[in-house]
């Protein structure tokens, strides 16, 4: 009897969104490569918030019309490229950078440990990039970015001054945010503001000596050591975000390494 | 007619001394940990130089009596502990740490980049070890140490000053080594004379201002900023056999790291 079946394609309005997305993928590909892109597309997109879960396995399975093994093999490759993340017991997230906790690879400010340095943000204003700038944020020379000035301070002290660079017109929001919508953390607000989530960053160490810009920021000696962190930030397709320097005190700065 | 083959075990001599060792292991483990345990306590006891491979897996089958899935086990894990490496196409090897580059990670010494620092040693002499000292080395507060005070150089200029300490008598030999047998690099120098192989080790960056005696030996200003490594080396079986504290100028300090 299925010999009798029609033959012909099922009607247009059968063909849900998702085989539709993934009908307009590279057909030469296997199947779960092109689930990974369509997926992955929807994740630069900024698709799903910080805790919000990606849909069920079986949601997906009859959404794109794939297999199970299929969908499970697009999710191994997004967690191992790092732009998913499992959390055990509540499902696959959007893997965001976690990079406070670098600064505390980085130095001990208090003897408590616990918390994490607060912000005062000294100066939001568009400048020209210098050479430095729009070659670490992959920008043509003499571009304009946005310059933030910020001061971290922990229990009321102040311990890092940093610089950030960020491109325009890509974070034109945030130079309208109001004093009050900053919090402690910019990433977070990154994502809300310009729908730029961080996904990866590269830090080079430096040593150099207090400006007096730092010994009246960081309350030290002129020519007292800093240590100097330089980060770019990139989102999950590798574009550079934010350049960011921060100068912390050295006598605050200690950092260990397990070599074999 | 197998029934009337003797069932008495076979006579003494017929064991072999592998045989004999894996014999002397607790018989409630699985055999390939018992082989594990009898081979790396042949690696703790030196029986292989660094250029010398382990025998082939065919000839420890005969020497201990197993099979070659048990050898090849026992070889997976003590790779993983990291006492053996794999070298392509010729063999295992007792793994030795390689930390010279370490040097290079933290440290810009020339345009070159090839070559590594030369050393001078500037004095061998017994110290009643300070309490940093005796706890890094896991020694008795008041403990007896060897102390190496030693100057390295890249392309004839001083980069780094080093204070070495070795716990005694474990490093007695090191006392009476000549001027001329002192080359530029110590671990193999600990292993030749002491039998002392250096497995891993810990590193602790900090920051700090040129002493007198750094000025002097590095040739730069007092107070100039330096970089201080502290670190711990120790053996397969986590022994510390070294405390080292290095000093370079921190002008030429770069680190980098990859964050995700």
């Amino acid at each position: 009897m299925w010999g009798m079946q029609p033959m012909s394609p099922a009607p247009d309005d059968a063909v849900s969104p998702g085989q539709a997305a993934l009908a307009r993928t590279d057909p030469r590909l296997p199947l779960h490569a092109r689930l990974r892109e369509v997926i992955a597309e929807r994740v630069r997109a900024g698709e799903w918030a910080p805790d919000q879960p990606l849909p069920a396995e079986s949601t997906l399975v009859a959404y794109y019309d794939v297999s199970l093994g299929t969908i499970r093999r697009a999710f191994r490759d997004l967690v191992e490229e790092g732009l998913l993340e499992r959390r055990q017991g509540s499902g696959t997230f959007v893997r965001r950078a976690s990079l406070t906790a670098s600064l505390f690879r980085f130095f001990r400010f208090g003897t408590a440990g616990d918390g994490f340095p607060q912000s005062r943000i000294l100066s939001i204003a568009r400048q020209v990039g210098t050479q430095t700038i729009t070659s670490a944020l992959g920008l043509e020379a003499g571009s304009e970015v946005l310059h933030l000035h910020r001061l971290r301070l922990y229990e009321e002290k102040p311990v890092l001054v940093e610089d950030i660079w960020l491109p325009l017109p890509l974070f034109e929001p945030m130079e309208r945010i109001g004093q009050d919508d900053l919090g402690d953390l910019l990433y977070p607000l990154y994502e809300r503001t310009c729908g730029q989530i961080v996904a990866a960053a590269t830090e080079e160490l430096t040593v150099d000596v207090a400006t007096a810009g730092d010994a009246l920021l960081l309350q030290c000696a002129r020519h007292d050591p800093v240590v100097v962190i330089d980060r770019v930030a990139r989102s999950h397709d590798a574009t550079p975000l934010e350049y960011r320097r921060s100068r912390g005190l050295a006598r605050t700065f200690r950092y260990r390494i397990d070599l074999r």
